[in-house]
């Protein structure tokens, strides 16, 4: 926008709020060192050493963009801008157009659910992407941050219902990577907890694709800050345990008899389903009927809702109440801090 | 910068390169949407009723930083200009200098230590705070981000040598927070994932204090990532466990027979002091001696490092050799992938 209006400048002349001037400027600074203006210059400068080396007009835009990312960008920021330079040239001696218009795939977690827990990096890299495949988990808040002429590919997920099947995805993610796009692959949560990060990144490593993978906040960690439950606490739980279990049939398979420990939470994902299962199996193998449990669902989102009781109780407590997915669900003595800790009332 | 020198526009000027002013039109877009000019025209209207409300300056500036986090931004935003002005007349009217200079405190996850992984929302609420206290695990690059006029307190915590004892930090945030500050509480990690989260707000709590609870990228999450080790995978492991079990002695203090799940792997948190006790245990309890192990050392930084092997063997692999801390160890087959996701290569 900034540089088809001038919004900024009508901003800082209006005579508006200095909290507002502030508050922009604290957000800008972050993002916008004022040396910017020097890697301007030097990037204009070897523009035509450039196009001397690189004829193509897209090897060359994946050329600054990676030059963008390289400590070139660190050096001039330092003030060594000879140095910066020199690096510069030597970049420019050695680029090679067949490697710099090869595919990459970015594996993003987008965690939780509230955009507003979207790491720097992962914005970076959904806004570096050409193809972005998304879940249903990933807030459409987040996929509008991909850049306006990227293509957005919903492959979306539900439980036993899969938009597309897992290989197809795969595939896809090999095939854009192959046209030479860089592709983000956005997940909700991170990639390597219940993400299938691993199954997805198996065949783009096979056929010897470029990636990276970008952790996101996993959905236990967003709801407990978010619903006031401490995943670990001195007083209650020296360790924590995210666990699925669903089976196509809707039972639950677990390894139970590890899964009683009294002074440890543990997190089912995805377990809504199988909860009335989930609470009579661990009473079964020894935890104590009357130990804590919460439900949060769709956690850190405005329409974040906490139920709790315990491991008797709840199955009967929500029969015939509509719960919305995503469900967490929390157990252990951390859960009775809940009421004291409730500090996100959406 | 942007406020003090015309940089941007000696960039759009200048004729660099399309691809450094796509860049920074893409950072920015995200945080400066083009109608905050006309936000900035709505609050220099109110600028007069409100100093008839608020004589205070402090009380006017939080009003605005509230106002800033309110609907009254996206009204504003969404072209709802006569809505948003309606709602911002009356919170003036019912503005309370009483309240508003109320102190708050802000549990923020710094995440595992690359900067790029702090979240959006642990930026602005570190931009928010006059006082920040920072421990020993989050990255200086983080820190230098809070507000130039920002108090900032180190109160850093290495392994039995606590720069200020837990009872202290707990009353320091009190402190600060009765004196009407918002203070931003900067933990590394997560801070309800072994971050003693809910032991720092237990008095903030029992003070009526008002707080937030940012959940960061845990190191498990952000050292799997960066290690190229997934945490879960349908071939390896159904669940994860996070575990601790220092005591001051050094030995370790742990569950050892609930450990032991073949399909499931096993991080354990600052535990490298005790790594041949883990090791020896989790053998003596019946994981196999040839299951994998990694220690990931600063992971996620440049100085990452990633030592594998099995129980069996690490402990005297290692043996005389620096390894650098923070260090978290990942037990389980998982481990034998990384080989082949090992991406990052700082």
């Amino acid at each position: 926008m900034l540089f088809r209006s001038p919004v900024l400048i009508s901003i800082s002349s209006s005579g508006a709020s200095p909290v507002l001037a502030r508050k922009l400027r604290a957000q800008l600074e972050s993002s916008l060192p004022a040396r910017w203006g020097r890697l301007a210059d030097l990037m204009a400068r070897f523009r035509q050493p450039l196009k001397e080396k690189l004829d193509n007009i897209g090897a060359r835009r994946l050329f600054w963009e990676q030059t963008l990312d390289s400590p070139v960008v660190e050096k001039v920021l330092a003030g060594k801008d000879s140095e910066a330079e020199a690096m510069l040239a030597a970049a420019i001696e050695s680029a090679d157009a067949a490697s710099l218009s090869r595919g990459e795939v970015y594996l993003v977690g987008a965690g939780p659910g509230d955009p507003d827990l979207l790491t720097f990096r992962a914005l970076r890299l959904l806004q570096k992407a050409d193809v972005v495949l998304y879940d249903r988990l990933v807030g459409k808040g987040i996929v509008d941050l991909a850049r306006r002429d990227a293509e957005l590919v919903y492959v979306g997920k539900a439980r036993d219902k899969h938009a597309l099947p897992q290989d197809n995805i795969n595939e896809l993610l090999v095939h854009y990577a192959k046209q030479g796009k860089k592709v983000c692959r956005l997940k909700g949560g991170d990639p390597f907890i219940f993400g299938r990060g691993g199954e997805e990144i198996d065949l783009i490593v096979a056929e010897g694709i470029d990636f990276q993978v970008v952790p996101g906040i996993t959905a236990a960690s967003g709801c407990a800050s978010y619903a006031g439950i401490p995943l670990t606490h001195r007083d209650h739980a020296q360790s924590v345990r995210f666990v699925t279990g669903h089976r196509k049939d809707g039972s639950v398979d677990l390894d139970w008899e590890h899964l009683v420990g009294e002074h440890e939470t543990v997190v089912f994902y995805m377990g809504l389903v199988g909860l009335r299962e989930i609470c009579s199996q661990l009473i079964a193998h020894g935890r104590a009927g009357d130990t804590p449990i919460a439900l949060v669902s769709r956690g850190t989102t405005n329409l974040q809702e906490v139920i709790t009781g315990t491991l008797n109780q709840l199955p009967d407590d929500i029969e015939g109440r509509e719960i919305h997915a995503p469900t967490l669900i929390i157990v252990g003595s951390v859960v009775s801090l809940h009421p004291k800790f409730n500090w996100f009332k959406p």
